[in-house]
């Protein structure tokens, strides 16, 4: 349909936030609003300012005739912040303390508000990096790992602790609980995942790190590669940790004697900061 | 900061497609843009045009000096039979059928491209019904439930199959599978419902629909009600069905001798045309 300015940035904008990192060319727009390509590149410059000023996100164009644009989601440090501190807010209660040092999270998890910026800032802190997937264990993590994945554009591979009959021939590996000393199994649908894969593991509470330890290894059986990891929570003192290179939102600290606990921000600022000086990344 | 109305609109309309079945007041946006109210209901009433153009939704408005809008979003009647056609193409494949009468799933359901779409159908659908929370049975319905909720600004509820140390006391009922006669157990933790919520059941799959029945019981239970069902795929054969007044996507048929299946429009173009007709709504 043929559309005014206004009208085109109201709709580029939405069909861009539903269209995270794909590139769509300028014709297609050019199509969509029977616009010429110089008009729709205006209309890109002026949306492209908006994100930015916004901190919502980068928007890259390409010139020249197989040009197009990309949208690719990111959470500004002055909401990431915000959000971290509303999720200190909302876990540093004493009632949230569970038998083996757990702690109660299912009604933040249970409100997509939470969970969609959860994964909005994970999402950013990989913003860079090429995936194919993002993979989680059973089952709290599952939401979040829809969240960051919804912002890549990728699949979600879910990792499970038994074979399920809806799930055809699988793979699985037995894995030590850090934490307790058990051996378990995962398992994964042998059609989950294709090898050089590269997988982003998303969780949503780490103590010692067995989990994202398995996850790892369960990664290499399928000749994949692990892009990255990310934990909403980590248990702060627990040690040995079995896994490093991983971004934490928030730490949980649990004092005993007096049966309270401390939430503080993990290191995922840190791993935001990078973003703005590239040479760091790789230290 | 202060914004031109092209700064405005592309801004305006991220805030209310990430904000939905929320009213915000116009004095937010005039702080929020330095502008006049005025200017802030024209912009308006451009993002609703193309809103309602796109048919990705509703904007309602509200006058008076608490005036303020509200998006609803919503999926229209063509982008909805293309989604099921799309579905259909993926699902028809042989090598789909798993023992025992289900389908593999796992991939079309790991993709956010889809499940948000199937979201986003399932909340059209019910669009004027007041919902508080959304229920699903771990484990295939949880990225369901998280696109319906997304879209309808309401927590997730998830029911397990056996209790879980993380989530504290909990509420457990037994329930009869209606295709393996066999009794299962189902929990919700204690803290997860409040009397009198209304709540929107979603499933991937049913059979004949003894989970959906299970559920219904366990918000019955909690003194709750029983808002809608929604289920993507129903096996069409299965009889007697212990429910009815559910929402399908798609009607899955399997031909026994051939071993091979087929894949149908499920009931799911009915609702969505009662918004037309709302006389026709409680028939």
């Amino acid at each position: 349909m043929k559309l005014k300015r206004s009208g085109r940035l109201v709709d580029m904008t939405e069909y861009l936030l539903r269209h995270p990192h794909q590139v769509i060319s300028l014709s297609y727009f050019s199509e969509r609003y029977e616009s010429a390509k110089s008009s729709i590149s205006e209309d890109l410059t002026i949306i492209k300012e908006s994100f930015e000023t916004q901190e919502i996100g980068r928007l890259q164009t390409q010139a020249g005739a197989t040009g197009g644009v990309c949208y690719m989601p990111s959470m500004g440090c002055l909401e990431a912040e915000r959000l971290l501190v509303r999720l200190q807010g909302q876990m540093t209660k004493k009632d949230r303390l569970l038998p083996g040092g757990y702690l109660y999270m299912t009604d933040i998890l249970g409100k997509p508000e939470y969970v969609n910026a959860i994964g909005r800032l994970i999402a950013s802190v990989f913003i860079n990096e090429k995936l194919d997937a993002v993979m989680t264990m059973e089952t709290k993590g599952i939401p979040l790992a829809y969240a960051v994945a919804t912002q890549c554009s990728v699949p979600v591979v879910v990792v499970r602790r038994s074979s399920k009959v809806t799930e055809g021939s699988t793979v699985s590996i037995n894995y030590i609980s850090g934490s307790s000393k058990r051996i378990q199994t995962m398992v994964l649908p042998r059609r989950s995942l294709k090898e050089h894969a590269r997988v982003l593991i998303v969780d949503d509470f780490m103590k010692a790190g067995g989990t994202m330890k398995g996850m790892m290894n369960l990664i290499k059986e399928f000749g994949a590669e692990v892009a990255g990891m990310a934990v909403l929570v980590e248990k702060k003192d627990e040690r040995p940790k079995l896994v490093d290179h991983y971004v934490s939102l928030l730490k949980l600290s649990i004092l005993e004697q007096q049966d309270d606990l401390t939430i503080e921000n993990g290191n995922v600022s840190e791993w935001l900061a990078m973003h703005h000086d590239p040479h760091a990344m790789k230290k």
